[in-house]
């Protein structure tokens, strides 16, 4: 199989505020050949995610910065077209930190096999990917959600959203959402099926939580920080568990972080506030994995895609999330 | 046994800031005489407490608020002078909820009783009492420090501070203090054996903790919020337990208590901060007491305590514990 042209984005400057386009630099280049024991793999979808903010930050973080001049780092979904490793013959569908680029070199220790036959590509970047895998270690095992607690999501209608949510109602428990407009929260309740959802943008969303949560918050599921953490930990019952998986309001924002002034509640309710980062969970993603595919065969899980058209439109897939105006998980498409 | 006055302190008026002399009335009267299944104690050692800020505010908190016109709630330890409980005979020494008075009328269900012919007395309200039962559970169960470990202490020469410094030198870790000025950081140094005690009145609290611990903070035991809590944020290191005891710097600006901005170090370092109430734990007491008595025993754990003559004086021994002028257990001595 011949590769025509291969493109890329690379960073071009570290971004001071929102990344724009003087951030990124789009290059073409013939696609490379694999070496021995290599893949050439062609991406067709791009995972385009808030922890990128952090990635091109100068300061590192929980993995180290992207480097100006290099292919911007993201997860990718694509299948191999040239081969140098007998166990990852031509045609197998991989994913990996594959960057935002058309064509990728990687080893069998880079990827990871998927079955393209029995859920379609795009969801191991999804349901069966990371915003999926953060949402159920996040639920069930940081924030160790029981049947019939309450557990209010933030960031409801977005990636990892979406599927706190489901897996809530699916474990049984009362699902209060906060997304920012109507036809967000329009998703989550009807779409989705939470119990309630709270519109940031148009709702006193503390006196809302008090009047969704009478018995109190038990698992707050956060991924925008700020406010609304603030307002939760107002409302939270004893023994709340309130799980950091992201602080969206803030990424533009690290130098002058907005730490939630009421954590003092977390004394009187003996209630706990955790970090998590998905990767520290790898070892257990079969069995999270196993599970959410056979919800979806049941049909009592699925995901929703905010889907960008060619890699040359990824640095507007990046403002669009940060813009708040996605519903479901943001990915690019490569054409 | 005749008594000839009792003397008590009662909340006169809730205080906006800090507490001062109008907050508090004195009254005298005739001591109580028991009824059926009432014994009536003379208190000897009255606790002073940093919970006394919240106890007297207007909004209920883990407990309801002290009403205007009521006897000042305090931990009480004190002899029984007269008795209508066959169980609680004349001279059984007691601890409870026996208020800022010299007499209380108390029943069987409202007093511990304690062996003072083994610990005196006064050890009862500190190493052996609520200070040293929130060290034990709050470091051991709540924070879960193991040998070896990096455990950073703010007000360490306080009631609290003291015995969590010297549990967690006994448990084999590394131990850093941190108090306000050279003698207190001098107590917790050389009196009480902490591997280093930061001045953050003196010293730039964040460098010195850099320096202190080079490979991170793992468990935080916060005594007193703010600043300090927030530099400690920004030095955990991975998996860190930070335990919320108190936030002594924040109780008299409680409508706008200072957040800590570094919280989403808890995201990159997989880090939990978690609020605790010593009274949850208070089914394990004896398992504790019986640990504190042993190290007491070994002259491997004491208590510092400071006292202040006079019910009359408890207004400003608790001026002097809010200021920070105290090395130890601030305790009111009944004359």
């Amino acid at each position: 199989m011949r590769e025509e042209a291969s493109t890329q984005v690379r960073l071009a400057a570290r971004p001071t505020g929102t990344p724009d386009a003087r951030t990124w630099q789009l290059t073409q280049a013939s696609p490379p050949t694999p070496g021995e024991g290599q893949v050439l793999v062609r991406n067709e979808y791009i995972s385009v995610d808030p922890a990128m903010r952090g990635w091109i930050g100068a300061t590192p973080t929980y993995t180290s910065p992207v480097e100006v001049g290099d292919v911007m780092r993201a997860r990718a979904a694509g299948r191999v077209v040239a081969s140098r490793d007998p166990s990852l013959p031509e045609g197998t569908s991989v994913v990996g930190f594959l960057g935002v680029q058309s064509h990728a070199l990687a080893r069998r220790d880079q990827v990871r096999v998927v079955d393209a036959s029995a859920v379609p590509l795009i969801y191991q970047l999804s349901a069966l990917g990371a915003p999926g895998m953060t949402a159920y270690f996040g639920l069930l095992e940081v924030g160790g959600c029981r049947p019939g607690e309450t557990v209010v999501v933030s960031a409801a209608a977005g990636a990892v959203g979406q599927m706190v949510v489901q897996i809530a109602l699916i474990m049984g428990c009362r699902v209060i959402g906060i997304a920012g407009g109507a036809s967000k929260c329009d998703f989550v309740q009807r779409r989705l099926g939470a119990t309630a959802c709270i519109d940031y943008k148009a709702d006193n969303v503390a006196a809302q939580m008090r009047a969704a949560c009478p018995y109190g918050i038990d698992v707050y599921f956060d991924n925008v920080g700020g406010d609304i953490l603030n307002d939760a930990l107002a409302q939270i019952g004893l023994g709340a568990r309130i799980v950091v998986c992201g602080a969206v309001s803030q990424y533009d924002n690290l130098g002058a972080v907005q730490g939630p002034g009421n954590y003092l509640n977390l004394l009187m309710q003996r209630a706990s506030l955790r970090g998590m980062l998905v990767g520290d969970f790898e070892a257990k993603f079969p069995v999270a994995i196993a599970a959410m595919s056979r919800w979806m065969a049941q049909s009592r899980l699925d995901c929703q895609h905010h889907c960008v058209d060619g890699i040359e439109n990824f640095p507007d897939a990046l403002q669009q999330l940060f813009a708040g105006r996605n519903v479901g998980k943001v990915i690019v498409r490569v054409r």
